[in-house]
């Protein structure tokens, strides 16, 4: 796997059951993966040198991340490497106006959107009195960003110009979104292998705050059967139509009228990490399997609900110190942690939490998360 | 943890939940647990430099065998390594002579026994003209064994004869015990932490055959309430009266009476591995918790029954082969490898399988440990 991340930390983790001779390229010996994973390559995971080596060593080449650019992605095809998912299939998830473009021609619905170079193309796509969706507007950087964000909800002209010059100043391409009136956001996630075998979990609903993924509850409480066939169904659609090989998470917005596809990721994702604690075969040995061409393991649920909420580090670096009284509090209550240093609203770990009543869940999730962050004594 | 086996490289897989900066003690960079950990040192295992040296990069070491001698134990303790469970209570384990004492001062049921020396002891022991138990009997070795094995039953005082001139040869120490008219046989898990907090996990039928483990039911189908609370009261005792740190596992045997102590082992034991796929917390976090002294996790099952079954190596080393057949034939079954060498008879890994039925779960795991050793096509 390339990039040392917590999914590769996790995907290790996964693999020791299933036998897999799980390797990892991570930028330092320090990283999530690293620190627990007997076959660790320090080197660049972007940069072709360090890559073309480690897939020497690899039979088939997966990524924890979306960062490696499709110029080395081609080297190392060319090189004979096994990428799963493929290059092609990867661009989708580099690029949003691919993703956006090819999810259109597959009748996916998405919410209305267009490339924009300038901040008139903006207005124009904005303004009621030009037929537009009015105010405010999505801008979303469709590779990479710039101060570390990707996404802008901006409000008029002025800010949109802003933004506008920022992203062409950092060469970043950007595209307008209307601003959908979801009711909640929802994801799915669904695995293909190389022989094109199918496995979809059960739709969840996903509780964003500050643009960060705080809680999943799973599978998605009220959801309409329909809605929630129909979403099944896109990912299906979705992962055979763009070549996916291993996990595939698409991420929604649920509205009056039905799904609406937001995101795309090609990988283990946050979304999924309930899976776990609540399903029989977690997303990370779903994810192996699927690379490895094996057989896919069910994807049924454990029990009738399953809480994840994502643990934020806080300003006291002492989460052990406040770890034990979790555990004493919720003996049910898995934990688990990435091993990374506490650092303000990083993502150090998450909770699980299985059982019959899906608000308590949720309650002993986020008492949980908050209190290993900190903010609650 | 000391000895690099699968019981050690399935609590690093459980550790990386937990944070924890697990390192392993192994003979050898290719044992079951070197092959999935970052923090190995090989070395002698059961020898005091190397031990010494490895136990001042621990806070706390456990074990995954009983094979370090008590004299070593007793150096690492006299250099302030903190070991769990202690000197006094891996005694019991190391030591059948001690634990039968020991037990029996507890009232806990036992099966008739006596140390031997001499022929005539068996003899005396089993002879009903001497007011004997009448033969066959078991011969046991009290530590360690001879020819790779421990246990012997015999048939009359020429076969007794036979082992008794052997073990003194060896210089191994025996016990006779009665040969239990057993219904079958049960197992009970309990964890214990350094603070005394308790967890006990529900009792479980294991099939035996040759001396080996093949499966286990998880709970024990149709156990009488009484008997299944004696049992666990039992495990319980025996964790508190050998001051147990970190798993305990009891092996019992069935009579028309009652239940009958068998075996103890002082670590995550073959007949729990049923809770990595059907409890809250697997026997593997449980044996963390409890020697980090962290609070214990629940012990509860998630599914009504689990049934493991142990998958022995054959004459045909490639698993791989059938691997991807049991996969595809049984989407929920759970395979655990341990990424030992095939070779016949070898442990080399399990599988789990949980739902309703036991019966059917029982002949899903039976049926796929039989492919994967390769007797059944």
């Amino acid at each position: 796997m390339v990039g040392g991340g917590q999914l590769a930390r996790m995907t290790h983790q996964a693999g020791i059951s299933l036998g897999v001779d799980f390797r990892v390229l991570a930028a330092s010996a320090g990283d999530s993966a690293s620190l627990v994973t007997g076959g660790v390559t320090v080197g660049d995971e972007r940069g072709a040198p360090d890559l073309l080596a480690f897939a020497k060593s690899c039979d088939v080449l997966t990524f924890d991340h979306e960062h490696v650019p499709e110029p080395v992605l081609r080297e190392l095809e060319e090189a004979g490497a096994v990428l799963r998912p493929g290059r092609d299939a990867l661009g989708f998830a580099q690029d949003k106006l691919r993703m956006r473009t090819r999810a259109e021609e597959l009748g996916a619905p998405c919410p209305r959107w267009r490339a924009v170079t300038t901040a008139s193309h903006v207005e124009a796509f904005a303004d009621p009195a030009q037929g537009g969706t009015g105010w405010p507007v999505v801008l979303k950087a469709a590779r990479g960003g710039y101060d570390g964000k990707g996404v802008w909800v901006v409000r008029d002209a002025d800010e949109a110009a802003g933004v506008v010059a920022r992203a062409a100043a950092a060469e970043v391409p950007l595209l307008v979104e209307e601003l959908v009136a979801f009711e909640r956001e929802l994801a799915v996630q669904v695995a293909r292998s190389p022989y094109g075998q199918i496995a979809v979990y059960p739709v969840v609903e996903t509780v964003q705050r500050d643009g960060i993924c705080h809680e999943v509850i799973a599978p998605a409480p009220g959801l309409d059967e329909d809605k929630a066939v129909r979403a099944q169904e896109l990912a299906i659609e979705l992962a055979h139509a763009l070549g996916v090989v291993g996990m595939l998470a698409v991420e929604l917005f649920e509205t009056a009228g039905g799904v609406v596809v937001n995101e795309l990721a090609m990988r283990p994702h946050n979304s999924g990490h309930w899976t776990m604690d609540g399903a029989v075969t977690s997303q990370f040995e779903q994810h192996l399997r699927a690379v490895l061409d094996l057989p896919l393991g069910a994807p049924r649920t454990t029990a009738p609900f399953t809480v994840m909420a994502n643990v934020l580090g806080g300003t006291d670096p002492d989460v052990h110190g406040r770890y034990i009284h979790v555990m004493a509090k919720d003996p049910a209550l898995k934990v688990h942690f990435y091993g990374k240093e506490v650092r303000p609203g990083r993502k150090i770990g998450h909770v699980n939490v299985a059982g019959d009543d899906y608000r308590d869940l949720l309650e002993r999730a986020r008492d949980a998360a908050a209190y290993l962050k900190g903010d609650q004594q």
